[in-house]
């Protein structure tokens, strides 16, 4: 069904360029793009070739244009496609992309032309979902990811614990055909061995999510403290602008504001918030709620005091926040007020001086929070889940896998077993689109832009 | 020295999209992309070919890409120019630019593509700038002016007009060169006729800036009446949309609201405002000045007025707007309230009944609109100038060759004559970029969007 007729939409991004580019694929892509193209024949063209001429409608010239040529099987999307390279404007945008429209062509839908490069086997679902993860990156480890898994990493990953299971699955049904004779096809112990195997993978890819999606969506950081420490001022200095607005009003601007840091290509992303005894002293029992929310969220706390607060109160505060079991890390900020014997007073603890004001012990900062989110070197090259889709789908084949375990020694349940295998199979080839549904792709490629 | 080194930009508008087209032009860029790129040689490719491959800082990957390859001189430039089509990721776009940046290229200014493209001959100076022109046009009108001007209709008149010159010019010349001798190379009656004839075409030009300007940058409307004539119902009406606000408050909006509409292609600016009696009355005498300011840019003014008022005031403010020389247009609006004998009584002046509230009458309306600034039918296949240099110079040519005919029967004077001929020719030729200056080029180019 999806390989009949042919779409067309605008694959750069909206507004005012030099150039646009707008792209058709499906078997008339090349024939319907000839008919309103004045220059060389379009479909006596060879592949991968770049053509000028004008685009007409009638007698009128909308623009002068080139046309890229890919003839199927040879594009992304293993159709006919044709990208034509416009002048930037609206205006003729539309009015090429109208004329095609009125030709036969057919407006496409977020993600179609993705989506039929993986009905047309170009790649396969994960990797498909790495194409918006890879337009979305905004980061080197975001964009290491999304690369890795478009280019199959976590794919061929799959694909090896899939044939393995495979082989099994086969010796199984096997052992069904002939369930009268009592013969046993599938070597149990080698089957225990193999799921044992692939449950320790599975269960290192589903922990990997954790860092996956911190990487992906940025390192959530709570800095609290009380008013008027410093906050806003060590945001400014991390990012070194005048992001935040320092307010004189407490509480003003404390829940909205959000900033992001690149500390060696991984993004922070900056919470701004008082401390929970300061919500409970200065606003009402909600504040309160909403700041613990927004500190659970958090991979680490990093707790801000300065030169009018003592010891004892950052002692208060650490036991407050030890309770919710986050990573933190003490700042004592305006240490240019700070006497050598006032900051012996803190040995006791592990803080770090700093004077935002000055930018003074901002570096040390950087190194210091990579270090304690544990992120100070990350190796993207090795699989990391950053899909909540496909951590689903790896905990519905743990749990697969973990039935076919306990039923593997018992004689009767070769049927259980063989249910339990296919399961698991069913739920791996969810990730990769060996299995899908109308629905899962309409979800998956609805959230693509147009173009795409 | 514009073609000694290879510069890069992205072409394609910046934010995220499906692609993003990144631009190198210059003797190196096929080889500084070969060095990042893995896959064929690009080196060894033909012109106008497509190349699927990966865009590589060392071992690292960067993107996947398509290399499009434009071979000197058969390229928009005349240059080597390659086009790398990346996944549309602001990450991605500013790692490949700056890679190559590190092997060589370095950062295009705006509008420095299409300025090499005019130094190395590809197209004239009023080309280069209908290029700005066309990825600015919004409507029809303004595309088809630019397209004209950008495919050289303008520059061909030009170069018609001035080569006809150059004939007299090399006459004049020679004589002076055999001035002792005394004789007359250059035909006085010939060189009269070519001026007369030069004048009124050049005259013609000027003329057609007035049209040229207005449907490149949109028909200037006045929309007059007093507060709650309905003027901002009747935008809305002519929009289509919620888009002026309508206030209670008496003059609050009225100086802001400037809106678009495109009817058959020509954008009508549409400017809300009191009348200048009304504005009298209500505010201070600066307000006057301004409403009056803003009158005499309109093409046409549109005065409204509602069952409240009376043919007597509506004759006052004609005589009022006649003063301005500006065509204008009654609109009586609320028509639904009007009795046929109340009609009857504006029998005297040429008005236009509409119920602006429940879209009544806005369809004769806008054909109205179209005929009362005689843009009923426009052809803008014929010249329109429609750039505020072009003008300037073409006002100087204008002068010189004046200046040419008043002394063209004086004997003594040839040099004079030569004097003028090469002023005219050097104004001319300023348009169309035969004379230029860097200030000139850098006044041109510095408007247009990087990457183009």
């Amino acid at each position: 069904m999806y390989t009949t007729d042919t779409i067309i939409a605008l694959s750069t991004p909206p507004g005012s360029g030099a150039i646009g580019v707008i792209r058709l694929s499906g078997p008339d892509a090349i024939t319907l793009t000839n008919e309103v193209f004045a220059g060389k024949d379009l479909t006596q063209q060879a592949t991968h070739t770049l053509h000028f001429g004008l685009i007409k409608d009638g007698n009128i010239i909308i623009d002068e244009v080139v046309a890229g040529l890919y003839v199927a099987p040879k594009s992304y999307t293993k159709e006919n496609v044709v990208e034509i390279s416009c002048h930037g404007s609206n205006y003729i945008i539309q009015q090429i992309i109208n004329l095609l429209i009125k030709k036969g062509a057919r407006a496409a839908k977020p993600g179609e032309f993705t989506l039929r490069a993986f009905l047309n086997g170009a790649f396969d679902l994960s990797q498909a979902e790495a194409v918006a993860d890879l337009i979305a990156s905004d980061s080197k480890a975001s964009h290491d990811m999304a690369l890795q898994q478009m280019r199959g990493g976590f794919s061929n990953e799959l694909k090896d614990l899939r044939e393995q299971l495979i082989h099994f699955a086969s010796m199984i049904e096997l052992e069904l055909d002939f369930a009268e004779e009592d013969v046993e096809f599938a070597n149990r112990e080698q089957l225990r061995n193999l799921i044992t195997h692939l449950l320790s993978h599975i269960s290192i890819l589903i922990s990997s999510f954790e860092l996956g999606n911190v990487l992906k969506n940025g390192v959530p950081i709570v800095i609290a403290g009380k008013p008027n420490v410093g906050k806003s001022t060590l945001l400014n200095a991390l990012l070194n602008e005048e992001r935040a607005i320092v307010s004189d009003i407490a509480g003003t601007t404390r829940d909205t504001i959000e900033d992001e840091l690149n500390i060696n290509g991984i993004i922070f992303r900056f919470i701004d918030t008082a401390g929970i005894r300061e919500t409970a002293d200065i606003i009402e029992a909600k504040g309160v709620e909403r700041t613990l929310a927004r500190m659970k969220q958090a991979k680490l706390i990093v707790y801000m005091i300065d030169a009018l607060q003592t010891p004892q109160e950052l002692a208060e505060q650490i036991k407050d926040l030890k309770r919710l079991e986050i990573p933190f890390l003490a700042l004592v900020n305006k240490a240019d007020l700070f006497t050598p014997e006032r900051k012996a007073e803190f040995a006791a603890h592990e803080v770090l001086f700093l004077s935002a004001k000055d930018g003074i012990g901002v570096e040390e900062l950087k190194t210091k929070l990579l270090e304690k989110v544990n992120l100070h070197s990350i190796n993207t090259a090795e699989t990391l889940v950053t899909n909540i889709r496909h951590v689903e789908a790896l905990k519905n084949t743990e749990n697969a896998l973990v039935n076919v375990l306990s039923n593997i020694d018992n004689p009767v349940t070769s049927d259980f077993l063989a249910m339990d295998i296919k399961q698991a199979l069913y739920y791996l080839g969810e990730i990769t689109g060996q299995v899908t549904t109308d629905d899962l792709l309409e979800n998956i490629f609805s959230r693509f832009c147009i173009g795409k």
